[in-house]
């Protein structure tokens, strides 16, 4: 497997637009955020209660949505705020068929002073235009979705996300899909963005620490060539038999393997990191790297990777009074965690994703062989976890929260 | 990579109902085609002309088209045959964002005696059923599925395909997608299965031969344990890229490689075979194995293996005037029809599948190295497309063909 150096630059798009090369000037429309009209609802929906059994089963959206439809001729049409509702799609749209299809998942947080913050929104909206384009669907400037998704949230946001209700958060989805109506496998001449924000549920205290059975040889998430590291519709309903097989038996979620070596890649959706201490009794943060395609470069992951370099490298002990931490990105099997947790040096294991946030793992399941894994044994994950919160919600300024101007 | 025999049955689904343990019987409806409802439309549709440019860009559907829905609480509700029309989802749908969704792609053919007939439709409808599975939609049983296809077909066959056209063919399209509104990911609680007859093109003289170049490894269609035997729509968006960059330069479908040694796979969405003279003199018919879920289980595959091992390896000589042939289903690697090529024993490749049926393969293109490939130097393949034409148009009686009763 080549290696392969983690840029952020890799999600740019090299090009947005069609370039006639004769006058160097674009042939189609290039999505325009300040274009965007207005249809908004006459009829608002009700807020449901916290314990709403829909709201339970993210079944809620807010009042608008954004779409905004393109085609090879024309481009991008101008996109529009409408009221939420069915879209309709002909039986024969290419998403349906060939899951032309790619989405990405973003909070926004009301914080301690009441204003409105999306947590490096950025990222998403690069993310989206390289998923994009590893299923032909069409590019588009990333800043031009970022400044959508902030209109959505300033229409939306004081009604469904109210001043007042200090560290709760919306999530935001922008998914693009290929709406051709051709049945004939090809690149779609049509897609369509739609911008959603849906309700979410209030988080209930602290998590349960996860127990994850490790997948079997027989259900394969990626492979070194394919799209695991794409945030693309394909990639997620093959997890299903796995995921339910899980619950079935008791567990939370799926500790993805890959290869005869067991080498860990994601559990679940989200990132895994671990903490042990290596033979030379050093303190490591450890994490897949993100070679081959096999894991998503998640958000949460790289910031968790970001903040401890930054905080616990030189800085730990005399800035945290806590002890330092190595911060690697590398391949590790579960036999490591298995050996790591037979001679006392594991210490912590937790996922990281925007809709699960932090939460720690307390257990692996190998085949017969149980890891117990302690919860927090260290300080350094509920810091981070800390941390974290408190630039989503304005504790800390960081130049990784970006506002939201809501009246 | 484990060996797994291939076995039709693997396609039956095991149950098909959610069954009360207590009483023993089942608590939800099952897919039953007698309940069928028919909602026809008023407004027929004018069917284009052979040369209309929605017909050759696969975009005509005919009038109709059977919807079925299923929820978790009732299980099936009574097909219904209505007007083809768009179909209305939420924007937070399954299908759009996790790709819950398989498909099954057959034709129903004109004979020469003006009867419809489907050609082994039994192989489609079983394994959609285990596609189903492999995504976590709902079960049913196959023959309900076949049922229906053979009504849309006896409803909208007279006009569409109508007698007179010998040697004709609509293609037929059922699709079952995940309609579940809950954004969270998990098992759809609903689903929508479609069936649609597409205006097929006219067949437009012998087709050209193949070039192919070979995916790279940064490009990896299926792997071990993967979804690629599945007929899932997760499984093709990703290869876009590489068609549309293969068509770029100047081909027609990529002949997708698997590992360091290079197995050939599929080519484009079509399964590979090659004829070749061995070590020993002995003329082979091979294509790839149906291990490790790689490869998709085609139905023109099975019927060209199953109608050489019945009249070439026996009977070639007495029944057919020509040399008989040794079956394989073998992992074979693009060296191996490079060396076949420079010792002159390579004698035909082509690629088989229900879109494409049988098409000669005449180049592969293995980064530097060209293969040229001889066009049908030996008279088998050219009997097998004729065999095929033969049952599936009523010249020869077989059990593969299925006739369908159209007034």
């Amino acid at each position: 497997m080549a290696e392969q150096s983690y840029d952020p630059n890799d999600f740019l798009p090299t090009a947005f637009q069609q370039i006639d090369t004769a006058t160097g000037r674009s042939t189609t429309n290039a999505l325009k955020a300040s274009r965007l009209k207005l249809s908004l609802t006459t009829k608002l929906k009700p807020v449901p209660s916290p314990d709403s059994e829909d709201l339970l089963a993210h079944r809620v959206c807010t009042d608008h949505m954004i779409v905004a439809c393109w085609t090879t001729q024309h481009g991008w049409d101008d996109p529009e705020m409408v009221p939420f509702a069915p879209i309709s799609l002909s039986p024969t749209a290419s998403v349906l068929h060939y899951s032309t299809s790619c989405f990405e998942g973003l909070k926004v947080h009301r914080g301690f002073d009441d204003k409105l913050r999306l947590f490096r929104p950025e990222y998403n909206c690069a993310r989206m235009v390289a998923s994009a384009r590893r299923v032909c669907l069409p590019e588009f400037n990333p800043e031009e979705l970022l400044s959508l998704i902030k209109k959505l949230c300033e229409v939306d946001g004081p009604k469904w996300l109210p001043k007042g209700r200090h560290g709760e958060s919306l999530y935001i989805r922008p998914t693009l899909i290929g709406s051709d109506s051709s049945l004939g496998f090809q690149v779609p001449g049509e897609a369509l963005l739609v911008i959603l924000l849906s309700y979410w549920p209030a988080s209930t205290g602290p998590s349960k620490g996860l127990r994850l059975p490790c997948s079997d040889e027989d259900a394969v998430r990626s492979w070194p060539g394919g799209t695991g590291s794409a945030k693309i519709s394909g990639n997620y309903a093959p997890s299903l038999p796995m995921q339910g097989e899980a619950r079935r038996r008791g567990f939370d979620q799926v500790l993805w393997l890959f290869g005869s070596e067991g080498y860990i890649t994601e559990a679940g959706s989200a990132n895994f990191f671990t903490i042990w201490r290596n033979y030379e009794g050093k303190l490591q943060l450890v994490t897949p790297p993100l070679t081959d395609h096999l894991i998503l470069a998640g958000v949460t992951r790289q910031s968790i990777l970001d903040l401890a370099m930054e905080r616990f490298v030189e800085t730990a002990r005399s800035n945290y009074g806590c002890e330092p931490l190595e911060v690697l990105e590398i391949m590790l099997t579960v036999s490591d965690l298995q050996n790591a947790s037979r001679d006392g040096s594991l210490l912590s294991a937790f996922v990281v994703g925007t809709a699960c946030f932090m939460q720690p793992v307390v257990h692996v399941q190998y085949g017969e062989a149980g890891i117990n894994i302690p919860e927090e044994s260290v300080p350094h994950v509920s810091m981070m976890r800390q941390w974290m919160k408190d630039i989503m919600f304005g504790y800390e300024e960081n130049t990784w929260a970006c506002e939201v101007t809501d009246e």
